[in-house]
């Protein structure tokens, strides 16, 4: 089907960005909605109608604003219920309950010496660290209308990765029937980019991407205010385009990925290229793919660390990174042409503000074509795809109250 | 402002939809531009009203659909007016006329032995040019709405590239009183885009890339069946993204884009670097970046006779670029996961479908992540930038006309 909008679609698009616009502003009247939508004060007002008759939305009571005589404030209505997001590696899980406005309620994580990749083992996990977090945030599993999970990959079979339990994609059903709940799992870069529409950059211009860097990393892209999941839903994977032409073996297994030089293990590599006898590159095999391992943000804050105690190698190790990071993203600004770059992961970290991103900065604006990067904007998401799952969830949730088509969530 | 949606550019886009289903189909009905669009046969009733008021649709008589009595059979009304596509270098132009239906009429190519870089000459070039090619069509000025002209690089200024007469960007608006008639210019990459989702794959899929491989090379992309233009319309610039991290210098000045390898000059770089000696590789500089020369597709044309005659340097370089090529390529498939990739310019070359086609599409499969190019067509696009810019002119003319919101219509 090519792109076709038919007045359902229009009506389901108009009702999330009121939704949406409803979230940034926290609280508005719905002349405020019309001016910040750009839609008619009438289509609001039915819009509003729709929300507050299904309860998404609530009325807080009469705001003055100023002129005239006061109107009736609108906010999301955060008590409709209780939205889990999860995610789920093979030794790690972590769940976060939010309210209905997206507000963060609790989180707990949990760790296990074996992987636990079976399906009853994953599911059983999901299920008992469902309830511990429910419990910790004082709700009943009967006031969740929605669990999202971020797992890896398109929509027929997950990016080949060693982190990823691929049983959950293969027993949906069983999960769905276990917790007897409406269950959606997403790919956490649809979910970054979800997240950076409902909360981050794309409340203010229409194409960000936004770049996660962690031990994977990969890109959530908005664009025309839309997020873009290609054919599978398979869009994004930036980290797994090519920096380096027949380069350094990536754990995708192919040759000179993204990912390969800034994601963590790649950075790691990038230090033992520049002092092979480096205490924090110890184990590091220069010809092998990277295993598994424990080289997460702690490799990231030991490097900080001694970068700031003098340490040369650690300092041109985040200085290449950097180089690396940058002309990759100037790829990413050559085709895809972003008003804002908002990047996550070790980009956060503090060495990031003092060394990386001037280096960053101007690689994008010396390798990136024409005009494409001359206003450009690159920042830190002040997001998580935690909260973007929970959009997710919600999105589906309002699919199921039929005030939404389907169109707008491929997501499983 | 984000992606907002009114009811107005509601309208807009259904109307489009229209024009574009009307024009896959040659004749319809109105109940089978329903079936066609997904939109209620009420809404495609309001819409073709409107489009026939203003001249855009036709009415063709009574057709008989087998079923039930006859109904009006529909098509775009050819004789609306006439529509002009112009593409521009320094020693080179182009025009064609088109009538309200895309159908093309008549072509007229000029070259000039001097660069014509001057505003003025470039001005006067065109007119006289426009007038030669409209005499041949049969047309007068009058019956002409709209031209586009085809010219590389963003909003604000083009990408760097030594055949763009700039003169143009700065004085369109001498351009347009000189004329007295409409004008439009856009980037070429958009202008493929646009042909692609009007008369090409965009027809049947939402997601698609088409991809320019020419002395230059860019992609135009579609994404949720709407072209994608980014910030300031610079989106599209694969041809200079990073193919090999610091490698071979390109044209634009920065090292290693994925132009410097697949676009024509690069080619003859690659059986350089093979053959140093030989003669289709006479006078290539292997350190500066390629000269502006006569490295047209008479280089493909001769490596493709000397391939056939046995030339193994010929051979390995055409085979070396399909390499380039499917790694390239497999970049896209990783950040935008397209339905179909469309290739254009050396790629239709006949050596291409013996030789480029498999190494392409395996190389593509290989270095692709996850699901992302599982079924992935890629194929050869049956359109061109001068259908894409006359659409794209059409699209400005149904604007003036009000049938269109100025949103889809970001082009000068």
């Amino acid at each position: 089907m090519s792109g076709r909008l038919t007045s359902r679609d229009i009506r389901s698009e108009s009702r999330l960005v009121v939704v949406r616009s409803l979230l940034a502003a926290g609280e508005s009247t719905r002349g405020e909605l019309a001016e910040a939508t750009g839609l008619s004060l009438g289509t609001v007002s039915t819009i509003v109608q729709d929300l507050l008759k299904h309860g998404i939305v609530a009325e807080t009571g009469l705001l003055s604003t100023g002129i005239g005589r006061p109107t009736t404030g609108l906010r999301l209505n955060a008590d409709r219920g209780r939205v889990v997001g999860v995610y789920v590696e093979d030794r790690y899980l972590e769940a976060t309950v939010f309210d209905a406005a997206l507000g963060e309620l609790a989180t707990v994580e949990a760790t296990s010496d074996e992987s636990v990749a079976e399906a009853d083992e994953v599911i059983d996990w999901i299920v008992r660290t469902l309830d511990t977090v429910l419990e910790r945030a004082q709700a009943k599993r009967e006031d969740v209308f929605g669990i999202g999970i971020l797992l890896p990959g398109g929509m027929q079979r997950p990016v080949k990765a060693a982190t990823t339990p691929d049983a959950i994609w293969l027993h949906l059903d069983r999960l769905r029937d276990t917790l007897g709940l409406p269950v959606v799992v997403d790919n956490p870069l649809k979910a970054i980019a979800t997240a950076e529409l409902w909360l981050g950059a794309g409340r203010r211009v229409a194409n960000v991407v936004a770049v996660s860097l962690g031990f994977g990393v990969g890109a959530g892209i908005i664009q025309n205010g839309a997020v873009v999941r290609g054919a599978t839903n398979a869009a994004g994977e930036w980290g797994h385009s090519l920096l380096v032409f027949d380069g350094r073996r990536c754990q995708c297994e192919r040759k000179g990925c993204v990912e390969a030089y800034v994601g963590i293990p790649g950075i790691r590599r990038t230090l033992a290229e520049i002092a092979p006898g480096h205490p924090l590159a110890e184990g590091v095999d220069l010809v092998a793919a990277p295993a598994e391992g424990p080289e997460g943000f702690d490799l990231v804050a030991a490097l900080a660390d001694a970068a700031k105690d003098g340490d040369r190698a650690a300092v041109a190790t985040i200085e290449r990174s950097a180089h690396y990071l940058g002309a990759a993203l100037a790829d990413i600004v050559a085709i895809l042409n972003p008003e804002v770059i908002a990047l996550k992961g070790w980009a956060g970290w503090p060495v990031w503000r003092e060394r990386v991103a001037p280096i960053v900065r101007r690689r994008v604006l010396d390798d990136s074509p024409g005009d494409a990067a001359a206003d450009l904007a690159i920042e830190l998401s002040p997001t998580c795809g935690m909260e973007g799952i929970a959009a997710i969830a919600l999105e589906r949730f309002m699919r199921d109250l039929g005030l939404v088509t389907t169109r707008v969530i491929p997501a499983l």
